[in-house]
């Protein structure tokens, strides 16, 4: 039962009925993730441990066209307006999703992709990026997949891209098929007008190690990562509880706790994985002298050194008062 | 089954037949934990969740002199030559632990503690310190206890003292009985000549929540704790094989790895635990690069922001180049 990609993605579009047009164009937004996507069981197909959680930023992401070439020898990739060369890890990537599709509809792409935010404050572009290329692949072949089956195909490229298919609260499922059939995402109903995300860019830094090696050593070498699955069932619930409520403290508290306890699970692995720099450490006690000050905000971590902040609108002055250099992120605007 | 310290004394001391002289002095080493004793299965006796291991830094901890004051009112406190305000945490911890020998042998005593290392340096001199009050009672009041009842004893007022007991390697055997009678520390046969721990004082900032404190938030709040057992068990059997077959790469790896699993557990506690200043990442950085240059070097940490270097006399030239304000400690002299 080694699936490839390819097998997965044959069996998705199977059914579906080719009536391609010349050129399309699609969204998809980023996501933060309030229970973090942390360790893979099965890292061909990009099936999780554990159920996940993320709110999209509204607006903000990556926005694909693609447009037939009917002559060309080869695929196009141009990222905010300059062509990628095809022997770079971005280009070889593009090509390879384009690959589960080009079984079922032949030829080649011109891929415009442009990302509305900086790759250096710690936004995965990974995600909205194949989001958005899953999106206009299926508009440009006129495939009528639904959500859920494009959340599939997204995940294949970059497993949290199955979130950014969405806009607002999004859950991934992680299934339990082998096929990774039932593990996508679903948006949830709720809206939190108030809420507001904080952007502090650290270190432009490149990381020495990248998230999919991050994960992998974490679920080879760190003890402590038994304990993760439980973690994020708690959280899952705990989030989808205080989303329900509009309980602001339970949602901040439960987003920070589970991002330091990812960032513990790698500091747990061999050799040790820390993502953070000296910044790192000063915001992180800024954020907790702000919260011993009467002040409702959390913070949450990624793979790399950047802090993410999370409050509601009441709070912002405080916030900005302290982090005069953040980005501001409405997420449902 | 709610046994106090003085009923785990009483028992101790039942059967002995004291013989007190007028003044006593005795020493004991501080010690540094290569498996970290982190959670108590009971706070008031100090039994930990796990075994520990250490190495004791010889000549280096406290002296206490005891002499008796047949017709004070009070005992007496000297911490380093200067008198210890009878209000103050460290005078009532002092005559806690004489209280639970007063009860078989009353009177008043003067207490003269001096201390070799500096506190900001993160040792621990509660475990030297309470150590040697304990070596010196069962002398000043010729109790002929053997190390292992001074283990118990010097536990009852520190955990870790109950390791100080002892130099060299030194196994903290948790125990299972509910009186602690079998939870006390045993030295190993083997030695280590060229083994150096290096002393890197990073902050002298006075830590916000006491180590005391932070193990129980730890216990009841981190999740991931729940792992931390079996991390203990695998790196005190990692640690003993590799005494034994003096195998330097395969202790300073699982020193460090268990050092970072204990500040994992603090990180997923709520709220975070973070005894880590910038300083602390910096090192840590320089640490694991000097690894990556191929330099023999491994980091533990305590329950504060200063960083441990262990590595074997072969390298001390190239760490002193990397770290010029390291304070060298040979603990097999």
């Amino acid at each position: 039962m080694n699936l490839t990609q390819n097998d997965v993605a044959a069996q998705l579009l199977a059914e579906c009925m080719p009536d391609p047009v010349a050129t399309f164009e699609a969204f998809a937004p980023v996501n933060i993730a309030l229970c973090k996507y942390w360790g893979k069981r099965n890292a061909t197909l990009n099936l999780p441990v554990n159920d996940s959680l993320s709110v999209a930023l509204a607006g903000k992401g990556s926005t694909t066209r693609l447009t037939r070439l009917p002559n060309a020898g080869g695929d196009e990739v141009f990222l905010n307006g300059t062509a990628v060369d095809a022997g770079s890890r971005f280009h070889k990537k593009v090509v390879a999703h384009i690959d589960l599709f080009r079984a079922t509809v032949p030829g080649f792409l011109r891929v415009e992709t442009r990302n509305d935010v900086a790759t250096g404050a710690g936004l995965a572009s990974s995600a909205s990026g194949f989001a958005a290329l899953t999106r206009a692949l299926s508009g440009l072949y006129g495939l009528q997949l639904d959500d859920e089956q494009l959340s599939i195909l997204a995940r294949l490229g970059s497993g949290s891209a199955c979130r950014s298919i969405y806009n607002g609260f999004v859950r991934w499922h992680k299934g339990v098929r082998g096929d990774g059939m039932d593990s996508f995402a679903r948006p949830l109903p709720e809206s939190w007008p108030e809420l507001r995300l904080g952007l502090l860019t650290l270190t432009g830094e490149a990381k020495k190690t990248g998230s999919r090696e991050g994960m992998q050593r974490t679920v080879d070498s760190a003890i402590l990562y038994g304990s993760w699955p439980e973690q994020a069932r708690r959280d899952i619930a705990r989030l989808e509880h205080a989303i329900v409520q509009r309980d602001f403290t339970l949602l901040g508290s439960t987003a920070e706790q589970n991002a330091m306890a990812m960032h513990a699970t790698m500091l747990a692995s061999w050799p040790p994985l820390l993502y953070w720099q000296p910044e790192s450490v000063q915001a992180l006690q800024k954020v907790w002298q702000l919260r011993e000050d009467g002040v409702q905000v959390y913070a949450t971590m990624d793979a790399g050194p950047n802090v993410k902040l999370l409050f509601e609108r009441a709070s912002a002055g405080d916030v900005y008062a302290a982090f005069p250099e953040l980005e501001l992120i409405i997420p449902f605007e």
